[in-house]
């Protein structure tokens, strides 16, 4: 950790921290992998030791994180005129690392990190049992945690305590902002719903007919993958409950989970995970030990994901290339006639239907989902509801947004997503973030690019991926999100070419 | 890492130790758990990534074992009257551990992992390529260091250079001691071999004839692991391409290799390294953060394994137990009449052949491997010979101990094993000092219960792993190893039982 203070003197203070974010790294290193195994392939005998190794390793971290000399170290470096921009922008994003560690206390960090811990063990047996009442108390803790993790952090910048949990994930991002664009998609999404649902009931599909043999199903996901650009030289496909990428930028780990009566789950996964892996592969190599060298953001990492998942292979193009490919995998004369034809897989993969699960939602009712979260999570920070007014508004949000019922189905409700059980306020609107940078970032190499589509349908990705690697993967951190944006669009972020998007290919707008 | 200053002042030195070491053991946990990744499912393109991370937890570790107060307090709880013998035994074990990485220097700490993460590197490749010239220069860097290594311990002990390097894999143990033991074996073994390569000479094996699928070889290792008592809450088997057991005693990652034409090479390896989990995984659970909860040494783990491997299952009652379940995985109508009958597969599993591959020796030979190594690594270590030398004499003692020649063939001689590469001077002899650990131990547990090869012949493995746990797993540490023999079997080790079991098996003595 440290170093002999003979190789300190000869170096300045910004390479002092070059070099202490580099060991930093490669712990985050250790952390990433042992995160992958816990939830991958880790026997469960192993849960109680693992814990206390990841905890060992995030006190050792935090510990380096706020190690007294490093604000002297980042005062200096940012007087240093002899820096470059990237060096410039490498001190720019240590100094919000560092602040952003600082904004809590050390009691606050171990407290939360303890009890998020508990409630997430037991949120994955309890929402299986739909079991809200011991649910409850658990969770109660996490939010009155992480409210106060708001509001230290809030205190720090001057900004409202969920402003201030939004800026984790999005910088830049504020709940004024967000409400802006979310109020523009639900106004647009509300009509538009049924407008498509009215226009899909007249068109048939032929429903997946089942099995399809998981060892068939991830020959099809590897081969997919190989075609799409993932790099097996520095990546794994593995098998988890939860699909995730997880790993290190050199050893990206994606993972999904088999369906062996629906197989357009798991691939449609596997192509959103090579999105996200796509990001941390193409991200600079000899950058990776330092904070300019990581991803933007969780917006912009979604972004990626959908871009693949939703741009490039929810489209006839895709389903041109690839189904010739599930019919080698999977086919068999069993099945239906036309079943799998490039025109019922395309029709499958973008049938809308409300449904109560965001991560089982088509794309024109997931943002439905989002904006549910969004204003439950604002009033829950401003303490307008309690943890206990949360089955209640979720229904009758669910009610007014698509439609459903939650009643006394809080594991399909309140309950459903993980997030909140390890106290990730202030994530969910990156999902629906991602998704308009994804519209905005594909309509934009289409515009440069006409023929994108037309490769696509061939199985040629590498007009998009290099237009995605020099404009948003070999860029990391070096801007922030508005310039990354508007380098690669000419805009900051905004709705309208997601909502162009969905008029087009759900109305033939 | 540091506890608040209000925390320790509660507690004794001694339960500041225990804290203490219970964060080394998390950070141990992460060391394990990445080696094995690293050697079993990483990705090549991970390779350096992963290297900068061990280095960095090494790095951590080593000063959190050589925090100078430590010392204080291991002196402080040496007078500490109010300690248990557990406790007192943990403090042994500490002060053993503190002494151990105190006795080398920070930089030659340093010079020695990087030199060896390189050349263990390139032996890889090179003895692949048989290329003696480009490897000797690395690895007369290895075995400088190594002895510089061995002299800095000495002058902390006392002890001659190669006692120093021997002590940190089998405590207790001396030149002197294994000379002693290795010249009664080699003066049993030189005759006996010929007595039984002649006498086998006249037995008919039929050999196996595959191919035997991996997948149901693999079936079959994790079948034969269930029965003998491997523990899948705390464990997993996959397959690198070096067997080894791995991992932390609440998560032991065995694996294997498979050959499609000979399962029995997998299968022995599976149950050699069932022999090790078996051990870390009947640790006391609640001991393992603590130094006195390790297993007692390299040796006494290799008895483990030689137990399962050659003692339990390279026996005619393993294969009246196990044949029909290999029947059952591997056979086909193919086959020869016979092939897999007990008779003949246990005919195949102790059948004796000089060969140049320690790790394909049958348990005859293998002795003489190690006797050569240990000679050779005793002549470098006296400075009597060099690594240039190495060739010659490796060729030079073959010859004289099995017959066999190794001019021209490194790769089969003195570049066979990772082992020098890594700088681990002093761990072969502990191979043979486990074998006969194994027959001591076995041979007693016997004696004691004269039922257990019956029940090995039912698949029963119940009662000797219920000795083996008494007597050896869940002793951990607590006593030396020739307590920890005497109390099991009445004896120090000594060769005696190994060379009874040898006369026995191959010559029906």
């Amino acid at each position: 950790m440290e170093k002999g203070s003979g190789t300190y003197n000869c170096m300045t203070d910004y390479q002092k921290l070059e070099d202490h974010f580099r060991s930093i790294a490669h712990l985050s290193h250790a952390e990433s992998i042992l995160g992958w195994d816990h939830s991958t392939i880790m026997p469960n005998g192993g849960q109680q030791d693992r814990s206390a190794c990841l905890t060992e390793l995030g006190v050792i971290k935090r510990k380096m994180i706020t190690k007294p000399e490093l604000l002297d170290w980042v005062d200096s470096a940012k007087q240093d005129a002899s820096l470059n921009n990237w060096q410039k922008a490498n001190v720019r994003e240590i100094d919000r690392l560092l602040q952003t560690t600082h904004q809590i206390t050390d009691d606050l960090a171990k407290a939360k990190s303890q009890a998020c811990s508990k409630s997430e063990f037991a949120w994955r047996s309890l929402r299986a049992e739909n079991n809200w009442k011991d649910f409850a108390p658990l969770l109660k803790e996490v939010i009155a945690l992480s409210l106060e993790e708001a509001q230290q952090r809030a205190s720090h910048t001057g900004r409202s305590p969920y402003d201030a949990l939004i800026d984790l994930y999005e910088p830049g991002q504020t709940t004024t902002s967000i409400e802006k664009t979310f109020s523009q998609l639900r106004d647009f999404l509300q009509p538009f719903i049924p407008v498509v649902l009215e226009k899909q009931k007249s068109q048939s599909v032929i429903p997946l007919q089942g099995p399809f043999a998981v060892e068939h199903q991830k020959n099809l996901g590897l081969e997919i993958m190989q075609h799409i650009g993932f790099d097996f030289n520095h990546g794994r496909l593995d098998v988890s409950h939860h699909p995730f990428c997880g790993g290190v930028p050199t050893d990206v780990r994606i993972t999904t989970r088999y369906d062996e009566n629906d197989f357009q789950s798991s691939l449609m996964g596997v192509i959103h995970e090579t999105g996200h892996a796509s990001y941390e592969q193409g991200l600079p190599k000899d950058w990776i030990t330092q904070p300019v060298g990581h991803a933007r953001s969780t917006g912009m990492h979604e972004s990626q994901s959908l871009l693949f998942e939703m741009q490039v292979s929810r489209s006839k193009a895709f389903f041109d290339f690839a189904t010739p490919i599930m019919q080698k995998h999977l086919g068999n004369n069993t099945q239906p006639a036309n079943m799998l034809s490039a025109e019922n897989l395309y029709a499958l993969s973008t049938r809308v239907e409300p449904g109560l699960i965001r991560v089982d939602a088509d794309e024109v009712c997931y943002p439905m989902h989002i904006i549910l979260r969004f204003e439950i999570e604002k009033a829950l920070l401003a303490q307008e509801i309690t943890v206990d007014d949360l089955p209640e508004i979720w229904h009758e949000k669910m009610q007014a947004y698509l439609g459903l019922s939650t009643l006394g189905n809080d594991k399909d409700g309140c309950m459903q997503d993980i997030h909140w059980s390890y106290g990730a306020l202030g994530y969910f609107p990156t999902y629906t973030l991602g998704a308009m940078a994804a519209a905005q970032l594909f309509q934009s190499a289409c515009k440069k690019h006409p023929n994108i589509p037309d490769e696509i349908a061939k199985g040629q990705f590498s007009t998009i991926r290099t237009w995605l690697a020099h404009n948003i993967w070999l860029q990391a951190s070096l801007q922030n999100t508005d310039d990354l944006m508007i380098a690669a669009t000419g805009k900051p972020l905004q709705a309208s070419f997601f909502i162009e998007h969905l008029q087009t290919r759900y109305n033939g707008a």
